[in-house]
């Protein structure tokens, strides 16, 4: 049998949040490869399957072991989070793949991402141009990332962070707000968004001056908004421009 | 019965690219509310709903529908391609409500927004930092769409351009070429992507230098790679940092 190896995003946690396509890869796999916290929102689904899972930090490995699993005839899924394209495993899978030669065939299953999923439960934060942006510096040096802030701030988009926080790392969502402070004014809207579809799931809608009164951590997603976005009902909309 | 409205993106185009909540929240609604082009994508899922479409540039006719329909007890899916956040609805119906003081019961619903879907189809694209910028100066000043681009261009960011041609507007794709230019190699990897998981899909991995050779339309999206974007076999991919 001809190996096969799907690159999937569950979504944000919910099973509802999966598209069609998602499920029928899982079902349609032998074995199933991802980080623990991931492998676990899809438990009832993959009982009968191998499941192959590793740590925090191992995402090499882990992608390794899928390529070397379908390279021998398996039908393997690696899982994760969100959408894999965005800052997921499609990327160092296909770099793998591509390092390796290998031959084997490749789907990638997009999915609904953080920063669409945490929109919707704001409100419309999104509806006009927006950046991503992820805080976390150990791929990318923390002197770009400050770059992109500043330059998505003062052209005025509507900014969105991913790992706003970690353990290790407390400050840079304080220098974040800090540089996005310089062109925003101090109420403008912010959403902080954790669990999203997951157990624990919150909702807040604050502004720049009063966000870092809220828990923020590696689970949690910021929007924040731009010159035009406001906040009614505890909803944070961003006008797209029509007359209402 | 109370009425309830729902906001639901139904993914790119395919129908194995709805989330499992937007295939239960058509099949819980009376009245399906869209736009031609997005109704018929679910065309054999509604042949017992009552379906309300109105033509392009309607969009708060169609808003106010179906506000209108929730408001009297019905339950109304509004629906539109790719994510409802994303230069999409659902700002546009909140506003609405906001303005009517509406009560009625309102669920967003996201999905897989063109970004993603699209990169998913290029490779990797999105593995990094990334922009979002609409072409369309319908309702944002092009001087406003100029000043984002040269932003995400200099601080390197990936580069996602929605809505990046119409019949009207032929030379905004040039300008932003010219800017992005300005900042990158003609050689940066760039992917463009055609009616996405529907009749015609067509993806092409090209570079700045030879994007404009191909056709670029109002159902295209156009992935601008990074400064460390590259090409392999036909796929694009960002890296994350990973060594491999």
């Amino acid at each position: 049998m001809k190996g096969k190896l799907y690159i999937v995003g569950l979504g944000p946690g919910g099973k509802g949040d999966m598209t069609l396509r998602a499920v029928k890869a899982i079902e349609d796999s032998d074995i199933i490869v991802g980080y623990t916290t991931y492998v676990n929102l899809i438990r009832e689904m993959i009982r009968d399957k191998r499941v192959i899972t590793t740590g925090m930090r191992r995402e090499r490995e882990r992608c390794e072991k899928a390529v070397f699993c379908a390279e021998r005839g398996n039908r393997v899924c690696i899982v994760s989070s969100g959408d894999p394209g965005v800052y997921g495993m499609a990327g160092l899978v296909l770099e793998i793949i591509a390092k390796q030669n290998s031959k084997i065939e490749v789907e990638i299953i997009p999915g609904v991402t953080s920063a669409t999923a945490g929109g919707a439960l704001l409100g419309a934060p999104l509806i006009n141009d927006f950046a991503v942006i992820s805080l976390s510096d150990l791929l990318t040096p923390w002197d770009v990332i400050q770059q992109r802030i500043r330059a998505a701030a003062r052209s005025d988009f509507v900014i969105v962070l991913y790992n706003p926080m970690s353990k290790k790392r407390r400050k840079h969502i304080e220098k974040a707000r800090e540089i996005i402070l310089n062109c925003r004014k101090p109420e403008t809207p912010v959403g902080i968004v954790k669990n999203i579809g997951r157990e624990g799931e919150t909702v807040i809608v604050t502004d720049l001056q009063h966000m870092l009164e809220y828990q923020i951590d590696m689970v949690t997603t910021v929007i924040i908004g731009n010159s035009s976005t406001f906040a009614e009902n505890d909803r944070m909309i961003t006008p797209r421009g029509y007359e209402v």
